[in-house]
């Protein structure tokens, strides 16, 4: 390692397999050019990389419409963004990694030069999706707007990554960025959330690494809802205090009773449910604060009044802002809880058609299913 | 005046004519005793008090559930909380006021030892409406769980009392409160603004005064949407920079337009209209953030996918929090804007039933309705 | 304990014995009334007090000079601050705690009315030491402006309690109130510290406790620096990644070679070093803070331009700002450090000079001395 | 106009005029290359630049330290960064502005990759002055680590660039970064500042501005110290309510007996003088706050245990963060203050040593002394 270190760049083959977006729901594998990283960039070696829900909605519906160019079908384009591997080349002016690093990557690169940007919100670059040709403004999200790691390598901006410690697993490491979005829900809407009760709703990945990281900032209680008792029963292994079936029992009467009557000072909403807000709002108290990391696909009807008359603040969130992944790391670094425990399946890369086939359905109570390469 | 600063009272009757809540919709004017200061309070003399919104609502519907004891029908309960007047009586330890002082008031004196009220967010205290008996915690919210100002005399805590310059009349006095909540709005949701731009929908009192803030604090552009001409041509007056009447044009379109396709940085939503938080987010950007001073009374379908996608942020409010009506008075004495301009209608104590009428039914195109006393 | 729970009072006696101020220097035991709790007040029977540093200042010196009536000797004043104990009386709408339970407490109550008091920020309130008499404003801060707990009685503000959970000893919970200003220098500083660097300049009991915390958070390192290596080695038990003597090593050189170069993001100073400051700037980098925890007596020679040139932001703390000793506490309670380290004497009630004397003195390497009633 | 706006560039030479450093206090007009503007960049024709006291410093002392290379004497280094001008270039990715635009600049481009970028601190910027070769990491600070504008033309980041208005001279908008610099001191220290008590002690350019800014702010009231009677008139004309001349009054008595006792909220020191911190302290209260934009040369007695005490907290700020700039051309732009009437004197782009001359001797009582081009 010693010796590759003081180099620029690992011996890079021409062209290298990846995985492209044909019609909706088709992949399809195929040789690309290996991409040269510019300057502040770094060409990845990936090693390992998750399937993330988005994942699954883009392969079904594309991007979300703030992309130019439109549907990212029959295009070439690779997604997949939860991903770590080895530095093999660095752009102009990169000295922050060597070659031989292991690295994970967040998603986004904001522009640097925006207003959103500038105040430090780079996870709402204004100038999302422009990075090529005139519009090239520096913004990446990679696997969203540039290509991702369903490939054997990938181009990342040295803003995205993070060193893996030695001791930690690749498969880990590519939890890091699903901790991430979790970690920046409780920045943005709690901060210091040592003493304070939270409730995290729904125990996906998100919500599940919600609770861990809850617990690691010192919260208690820490309570988790959700439909599956063998979701719930991994919840209380990340460190859940409780944890509601609300198949069985009404979340919000339940809450407050864990509560003293008093309702959580936050609730983090993973769940996308219909009346997940209003639920919410109803579970936290006046002055309370709600972060929503998921969605309904349709509207819902919401009862605003509620919000008002208690002075609710209803913080939506896309992504990973503000550095969270690095304190998400800190905490998987220091061991303060198994990450690992979400990392249900793995496969090979040529596997990627079923490896995602399992998340989407959920065969065998898939969870994180990652996709080991080489 | 010398004479009176250094005693601790005014001469004070023993009862006082005061008007009370009967049946919903029925007012009564009574005589009730006039009540004592107790430590930390001052008895004010009122001499002007305005109809706001929330009166009407009391009025037909009662209070918020939040408030112990259920409706406050037929139980000699008086409202009114946009007022002024002067300082007849201080409690023990009380000298930030001398008698003679005059004053408006805020609504809420938090109960100063509860989690909310200890990190400052005074108008959530989770103590709110504990103020009687054996569970008085100290709360007061002037007309809403404390007996409020459509009466000769009320009590008020002196932390919710601010002096009122000599230049300033009565009745533009009684308008601070309605400023100190637009005010907070817009400290929650934007704090700097200077340079930055906002619409504001809906032009009632609150949205008026949020104009002309929002232009004071150096806004710009600052954008009111609403349905009347009058109010408008109100609001520019105020400051507004453009205004969009949305029975002619689409709001959100104009004010995209406006803002050459970049939305605004904040919207202050002050209509309550079904699809208002929709198109506020709408008018928005990614990152940006929606305060609601207004709501609807029934749920309404929204588009969290929009809010979660756009990591756009919003905050419900609940009246004047952050001693926001301090800085709304600051530039009100500065003269900054003329706060008078929707101060329509003047009537006599007796005259409080007509003054609601007006209110209420916006007689003569009444945005605020003052009675004046004595 | 069901029974004394329904009950307003225990049985309380109507005298009790107190340690008293006489001349500098001087303390007496003496029997005093036994204080009434008034509205939002509690007496607590005292069952173990620490000796704070103050105390030992006060007992020389005096209290600070911002309390009204000058120094407090002779005037059958009782000092002592860090208290825990067993509620035995409930003032006027007191139900947030009850009879029989184990509290323990910190210092400031605001007075809840003043401008510093309604943003929050009570520990500065801007009636500090008013609670008396006329100019009675409500502020209490035990064993500086009201009577503390060398005693056997006190009453506090129900603002300034917290429960003590079962499992923890007397002799721990009277360090929450020491844990308590270190966590509010890190709120205050640093806010989320997951994954930040952090120094803390001497190992006395907040600089310790300091460590513990910062390690607790998720900072990584956690660097101490001071001249015993006693103390240092018990930082390390407390979570500090690497502890530097300061006779030995230049600890800004240390700091900036165990961070590469780059420094720390913050420093905790709690040696009141005459060069601390200049050291602390100079361990972080640029946009870095320093908190100040402790102070020289004289004016020292600062490098102002140092703080300009680089945007340093320096915080100098008083007290337990912030309800952080709540934070505390859910780290204590969590069992997240150990800190009873820091606890090496107990004295009984009738040897408080002997346990002064050793705090003082540093006899047998005392840090924290703690009296045990009864 | 119309023509150009849609070019990439105007007709630009090959050659420019510049003043260069040679030994110190030696400028020497000599012929440079135009530079090239890269991608994110834009090649600005100098119209106007005013001399920054800094300016004077680095003519003597060179640069700060923070800058790789050492001192900038004898390396064709141009200084001059308080400038505005013409947009004639394009680099690659820009339609931000289009040819032929007004712009003003200010200093700092942060690198947009490190951590203090990322939060939003990009006058911290940890690659200060890496902007070369291999360690070229973007940042640059306009006349500090890149060519300035003591020259025909410059090259300028695009984040650093501000529309100057049609109506706005070009003298005026040369001021905009030392009200930005003003500005980004009272956002850091202050945020909102309506109905809130300042003081600024030293009446040159940024405090002088910061008194104008202040007031339009809403600060109330606004307090000016000095030594010079004529800066003082200045001040009262820009808005301060009252000010101090140090020669004659204690200010510290002064400010104390101006807000009955109490001190104000906040100090924003331009003043630079041994003592001043130390008076700051005392002007205002606990929990109050001073920032510091100036500095002494060398280290001075500091009474830190005020700071503890009192809990308050000092800011050193380094130049114009948090997009303070456009807040402050908000803010001229509006007409809220004359920020020309600290533009006393006007010299040709060959008279730039004695533009200098006036600036540092401060002959005929110069303030701000513009270099108009052409």
């Amino acid at each position: 390692m010693q010796d590759t270190k003081s180099k620029r760049s690992l011996e890079v083959p021409k062209t290298m397999k990846a995985w492209v977006l044909d019609d909706p729901e088709q992949l399809r594998l195929t040789e690309k050019p290996v991409p040269e990283p510019g300057p502040a960039e770094i060409l990845v070696r990936v090693d390992a990389v998750a399937i993330c829900g988005t994942d699954l909605e883009i392969l079904s519906y594309g991007l979300p419409a703030i992309v130019e160019g439109g549907p990212p079908f029959n295009k070439n384009f690779t997604i997949g963004h939860e991903y770590m591997g080895t530095v093999v080349k660095l752009g102009r002016g990169v000295d922050e990694f060597a070659i031989g690093d292991r690295v994970t990557a967040e998603i986004h690169a904001g522009c640097g030069r925006c207003e959103r940007c500038r105040e430090g919100m780079y996870t709402s670059c204004s100038n999302y999706g422009l990075n090529y040709g005139d519009k090239n403004k520096g913004h990446r999200a990679n696997g969203f707007t540039t290509d991702g790691a369903f490939a054997e390598y990938a181009v990342n901006n040295v803003n995205t990554l993070i060193h893996v410690p030695d001791e930690m697993s690749d498969e880990e490491a590519t939890l890091v960025v699903t901790a991430g979005t979790a970690m920046y829900g409780l920045d943005v809407m709690a901060g210091l959330l040592a003493g304070k009760s939270i409730a995290v709703t729904g125990p996906g990945p998100i919500g599940l690494m919600g609770v861990a990281l809850a617990k690691s900032l010192g919260a208690q209680p820490v309570i988790l809802t959700g439909t599956r008792d063998s979701r719930l029963a991994m919840g209380k292994k990340l460190g859940a205090d409780h944890v509601i079936n609300v198949r069985n029992e009404d979340p919000v009467k339940k809450v407050l009773e864990l509560t003293r009557g008093r309702g959580v000072h936050y609730v983090l909403e993973c769940s996308g449910a219909s009346n997940a807000l209003n639920e919410a709002a109803k579970m936290t108290n006046r002055g309370g604060r709600v972060c929503l990391a998921a969605f309904p696909h349709e509207p819902v009807p919401v009862d605003l009044a509620h919000l008002v008359r208690n002075n609710i603040y209803v913080y939506g969130i896309r992504g990973e802002g503000r550095s969270a992944t690095h304190r998400a790391m800190a905490f998987m670094q220091q061991k303060r809880f198994d990450a690992t425990i979400i990392h249900t399946h793995t496969f090979a890369f040529e596997e990627i058609p079923t490896a995602i086939k399992y998340a989407k359905e959920r065969i065998e109570d898939a969870i994180k299913v990652v996709v080991k390469m080489g």
